[in-house]
């Protein structure tokens, strides 16, 4: 896991800043550098849209359908998926310097920086250019999505002729259907996804163009209308045209060394499955009008305060590791770029920077998304729960397909069917359920947002424990309560009996929905006493498998009689296993993909003592092999909690710097939303100890060697608590609201509002250093 | 599992006949009318073309290449299907009366008969037809697929004018490229399979065609030549023209009342993978000179003859039964067809009746098949296990892609690849591998042709046993060799552990190889002594799980504590159920697809008590639903065994009359090879009692109540046993050959050369009738 090539960006606490052009990592910068709000996402791409990694323009929820082969099908698979598509790209600017379009490719770049800044919420470029004919311009540009205007994309463009007069021409353009590198071998598919966009109409206006398209198979409606505002030299000219394809608003400009033109484009777009042609059209007009109403320079103003406002209640403080600090920070700002303004719309596993994984939503925006936004940006939480509400529909319809009970929510989707074509680690995956209802519980328990738990909370519980009841049976002969053939987290295992984390997120499901049922019985009247008491039932009959002779918990039934993996002879090179051994082989041993037994060490850590915690955690940290980014950020919250201290560290440098250092290769299909919100994780789970069992907040702080400080805020019940941890004291802050309790190491401390109080962390137990599998050891940190 | 309709064919001892004709079953009396010799395969096609169901010829090993698309791909998936294709149609003489081209759906069929000659090898037409302009037409035809000259069909025409004199015309034709109903959804997969052969060369002689092909992507070559012999009236003209993908000869006569035209037509099939133009020309030109100097008398003859043999040592019959009686025949015959001249080609699980399957063969072939074949036609049986040994390059490079030793042979191919795209019902069903060794010490034991062993047999079980020591392991803690994560024969359970079945067979896999290297040193030189110790030591440890809770041996670990399958709430139109239920609904519960614990007792009856086996027998009984044909036949067996002879009857009479009576309306794909093989393996294994455990030929015969005579005869080391059973009795006569010696009820019989004994049998030891799921009893046969 040794990153392979020099560090790509420098290391500051508020910006990310590329100052070296290295045309081979373009689809990696452009996904650290995208923008987005949740609603609309832009690649980093340059204006000049050549060259490119992968051209990326999104809107949430806007996909194309697409067939999914099987070679032998099966009853109940999904037959349609759904994939991401890239949309009508308003991010375009060409240059024309002299008769040379400006290309980095030729020609010789004086100078080159790109400036992602987390403050300002913004991507600056810099660069200095001179063309094959000789001529140089300084082109600078600016941009953002609007966290404010949801609609909004705007940019800055100046374009600057150094030491001789140069004559220019910028084309401002919307351009659909871009060729966009397939990633799939199946021609069918590839098929499905070129030229995916249809024209509706379009039209160029004086100072822009306006294109709607529609999708050619899932027929959702487009709109994007982009507008200028610009100022040059005398004599420059602006005219605009458009085609199905395109939108193009030309300036042309002759410039003197040091003059330089500049244009503010203004991008809004729109969506629907329902809303007419003129009603898309009056739509991004309005937000457009609006805009240009704000002015570029009032949007970057309301965009920087947004972000203020951001940082002042979530910022996460870590002194003495500068690398961490930034890491930490740019995770924070890509998962409220994905979460943001996603308003009832899933949050990708991506979010909107990019291709992967289709596009699609997992119990990542659950179990990690929304474990960090509940906390940081509780309306985001909320909204995605709506989303899943949203999708209840399809869920029942496809927990009545498999011959089930209440709601099936998909393993991956992007509005609602279930689009995985593996089942074993796909449908059989059943915990999404138990993540969506668990993040429901941390929600309300964390916000006390009673409207929302009655609006949307109970329906969500109710449907996922009715999954429950019809999937696990009461075994008469054991008294327990089973979960048979599921898959857990572990995708290097599948289709197993109990597996211990499906099986007490399931418990914990069960209980929380018979509790809002109880709390909330004049609108949960379609629920029997009788169920509510079968749920209860279930919860405490549980089974969760023990392996007496080694003394842990075995991930499923009989997981630790099965053979081990012969990590001795596995090669560095053949990581991940899974592009280089057949599942059967991977099923059949004793090898872990990511946390699982350990992911409910942390997330139903009640349900362990602390000594089963320590044994199983070394049991299984010698096995996990992270191949999954999923994974380091619950073993570093798991290995502090142990008293691994310099352990949690590692993890957490892995998870935090995973796409800044593209550590597993793949930040080019977009960022690792899940293990970016890791980063927070490690912190504030890990290192601040914080967690919420049974209904109460608490904190175990300890900091590893090499961390001076680590401070953060998190939102509780309308109030904020201020968190700073130094080594051996921690200081809690209620900020406002009108009190709070919480358990510091089991002792209860209460703070009224604006109070504080300083407390003494006790010393960590030793245990020597669990092993890992060979090649599998995190990088270390500090040491 | 009622025929829901009424008989289609005529209950006599050595034909099949169809009085009447019946559109709707055309493709399922295709199928049981269907000619082979396991090189040619004919579907019972009207000689005319149309109607047709599905129109088939094929010619074995023969097949297009196709893509296997994923909508997830994974490591180690093939890429690449093989599927039988529809070659050059021999079968094709079209006539016209007058203006009219003869077509049952058109004018009136005034009387229509089919014959399956079980003799003479035959397939009968006689029909007489009058046109929609009122001129009636005898034609009766003849068709053969020769057992004796391999590469030969043989048809007789004859056209008879009835009533008023009539002009025909006749045209014979070579036809290819047919157009074939496609069956899979997926439009690439169609695409392949539409128009799979580019022609090659063809020209017209003066009495027949010539056309070659080569398939279009996997590159075969096949070559198909007709020749005529005629006589008709006086100004009979022939003529014959060729085009790529048609050759015609055509006959014009005029035919007075009771006068006809009689035509014999030749057709000679070949193909090559690497033979030229010229050679496989000359190829089919011998065969066809051959044919013209054999005659068409010449060659009824001689397929008469080998047919005779053919009885003379392999009848079974049946007294009072005569349904079975021929339903046992038939199977014979087509077990005779799909294998005897297949020569080191596949027998796939259709033979060559149908496209069921792609043509795959599977363990049906090992496990089924060549458990007749060994006794009936052993020749038919070592060339199917070279067939094995000559793809084991293919199998030993799919081990080296799985991460293991020896050969892993496909669960579905042609011509060696793995053809299964759905790996825990195909690549995880390991024991294929120990289905072919078992079927090698079968062959040797029972033929003690030691010539294949040293040839064939030592390399298939080194390889094979090579393989479970990869796939297993020694567990220290338990001090047993396990196989974990591995499918078993019952596909409503998959990726298990320890599945008995698999894990006996292995065992029994491991001491077989381990003999035979110790006969056979001098040609084993590449294993060392310390391999052998090894398979016999995990042979020896072999984990066999046990249920101590219920008695009973669980199919694999932990099977029994599953929860039970909802019988009670699944609908007869439910069945089966894999159509109805996804995958994970079937696997995490216990519901037996086909026999699989049941299938260990009877093929390795020799581990378990008869305590055991009447225990188990029962369990399993309650939860096996018989939704593959491969069930009835090894639940005959062992119900036999167990005492439960009614209920033996009741399966045998539903694997008998699979096809004849189309139980599971799947017959127009082809015939049930494997269930065809169970009529035999119920009667022989099953009321006969016979089994080879430890080297040791033994029976137990019983004969059930409405049976009056049971005998059978088997080829045993170059010898002849008939072994003939009555109410009470057992007369054993050793026909031919030195001297024989097996036990009786466990008491040992010696006979030399023409020798017989005469034996009672013991009383049936009584137990209740076992239950089966509610709607899956088999049909009640002679009560």
């Amino acid at each position: 896991m040794t990153p392979g090539q020099p560090r790509a960006f420098t290391i500051e606490p508020w910006a990310v800043r590329e100052k070296e052009l290295d045309l081979a990592r373009l689809a990696q910068s452009e996904s650290v550098f995208a923008l987005g709000n949740g609603h609309i996402g832009l690649r980093g791409n340059f204006e000049e849209g050549e060259p490119f990694g992968l051209p990326g323009t999104y809107l949430n929820g806007l996909y194309e359908a697409r067939p999914l082969p099987y070679a032998e099908a099966g009853y109940g698979y999904p037959e349609a998926g759904q994939t991401v598509v890239n949309i009508t790209n308003g991010k375009i600017i060409r240059l024309l310097v002299d008769d040379e379009p400006f290309d980095v490719r030729y020609g010789r770049v004086v100078s080159h920086e790109r400036v992602l800044d987390l403050r300002a919420g913004t991507l600056r470029r810099d660069v200095t250019w001179c063309s094959p004919g000789g001529k140089k311009v300084r082109v600078r540009s600016v941009r953002l999505v609007s966290f404010v205007q949801r609609a909004l994309v705007g940019m800055e463009y100046i374009v600057e002729a150094v030491e001789e007069p140069v004559r220019v021409v910028v084309q401002s353009e919307l351009v659909a259907n871009e060729e966009v590198p397939v990633l799939s071998g199946d021609p069918r598919v590839a098929a499905a996804l070129q030229r995916p966009l249809e024209s509706l109409e379009y039209a160029a206006t004086d100072s822009g163009a306006y294109l709607a398209h529609q999708t050619r198979r899932s027929g959702l409606r487009l709109a994007a209308l982009m507008d200028h505002i610009w100022e040059g030299p005398d004599g420059t000219e602006v005219s605009s045209d458009a085609y199905e394809d395109v939108g193009r608003t030309t300036f042309i400009a002759t410039l003197e060394p040091g003059e330089s033109l500049t244009v503010h484009k203004l991008i809004a777009y729109g969506w629907s499955a329902a809303r007419s042609r003129p009603a898309m059209r009056d739509q991004v007009g309005a937000a457009a009008a609006a805009a240009r109403h704000t002015g570029w320079s009032g949007m970057l103003a309301e965009q920087r305060r947004y972000l203020d406002e951001f940082w002042q209640r979530g910022d996460v403080q870590v002194d003495g590791d500068p690398e961490i600090q930034q890491a930490v920070r740019f995770a924070l700002f890509h998962i409220l770029q994905a979460g943001s303004r996603a308003e009832t719309r899933a949050i990708p596993a991506k979010g909107l920077t990019g291709p992967g994984y289709d596009g699609h939503a997992f119990w990542d925006t659950e179990t990690f998304v929304l474990s960090v936004l509940t906390y940081t940006a509780p309306h985001a939480a909320a909204d995605a729960l709506r989303w899943r509400q949203s999708i209840l529909p399809s869920a029942a319809e496809r927990a009545e397909q498999l011959g089930l009970r209440g709601a099936a929510f998909p393993w991956r989707t992007i509005a609602g069917p279930e689009c995985s074509a593996y089942w074993p680690a796909g449908t059989a995956a059943f915990h999404i359920n138990a993540d969506v209802a668990d993040a429901v519980r941390r929600y309300v328990l964390a916000t006390g947002d009673v409207e929302f738990e009655r609006d949307t909370g109970v329906e969500l519980l109710v449907a996922t424990a009715r999954l429950w009841l019809s999937l696990g049976w009461f075994d008469e002969v054991t008294g327990e309560f089973r979960i048979d053939g599921v898959t857990g987290p572990d995708e290097y295992s599948a289709i197993c009996n109990n597996n211990v984390f499906t099986n007490l997120m399931a418990k914990r499901n069960l209980l929380a929905a018979a509790d809002a049922v109880d709390r909330h019985r004049d609108i949960a009247t379609e629920v029997a006493e009788t169920e509510l008491d079968e749920w209860r039932r279930a919860a405490a009959a549980m089974r969760v498998p023990w392996d007496e002779r080694r003394g842990v918990h075995p991930a499923a039934d009989r997981y630790t009689d099965l053979e081990l993996w012969n990590f001795a002879a596995t090669d560095n090179g053949q990581y991940p296993l899974l592009l280089h051994f057949p599942y059967f082989d991977l099923y059949r041993r004793q090898v872990v993909k990511q946390a699982d037994l350990t992911m409910a060490l942390f997330l139903c850590g009640d349900e362990f003592t602390d000594e089963q915690k320590a044994r199983d955690f070394e049991y299984y940290e010698a096995l996990t092999v992270r191949d999954s980014s999923l994974s380091a950020a619950i073993q570093a919250v798991v290995a502090a909690e142990t008293g691994h201290l310099e352990l949690a560290y590692d993890y957490w440098g892995e998870a935090a710097l995973m796409d800044l250092l593209d550590l597993e290769r793949n930040t080019r299909d977009g960022v690792h939303i899940a293990a970016l919100a890791g980063a927070w994780i490690a912190a504030v789970n890990g290192f601040g100890g914080m967690r919420d069992h049974d209904g109460q907040l608490s904190f175990r702080p300890q900091l590893p060697p090499g961390i001076d400080r680590l401070a953060f805020t998190i939102l509780w019940r309308n109030g904020r608590l201020s968190v700073s941890v130094t080594p051996g004291r921690v200081t809690y802050h209620w900020i406002d609201g009108v009190s709070v309790s919480f358990l510091h190491y089991g002792t209860e401390v209460k703070l009224s509002a604006g109070e504080q109080e300083t407390l003494e962390l006790p010393p960590v137990p030793s245990r020597p250093a669990p092993r890992q599998p060979m090649h599998r050891e995190p990088l270390r940190r500090g040491r």
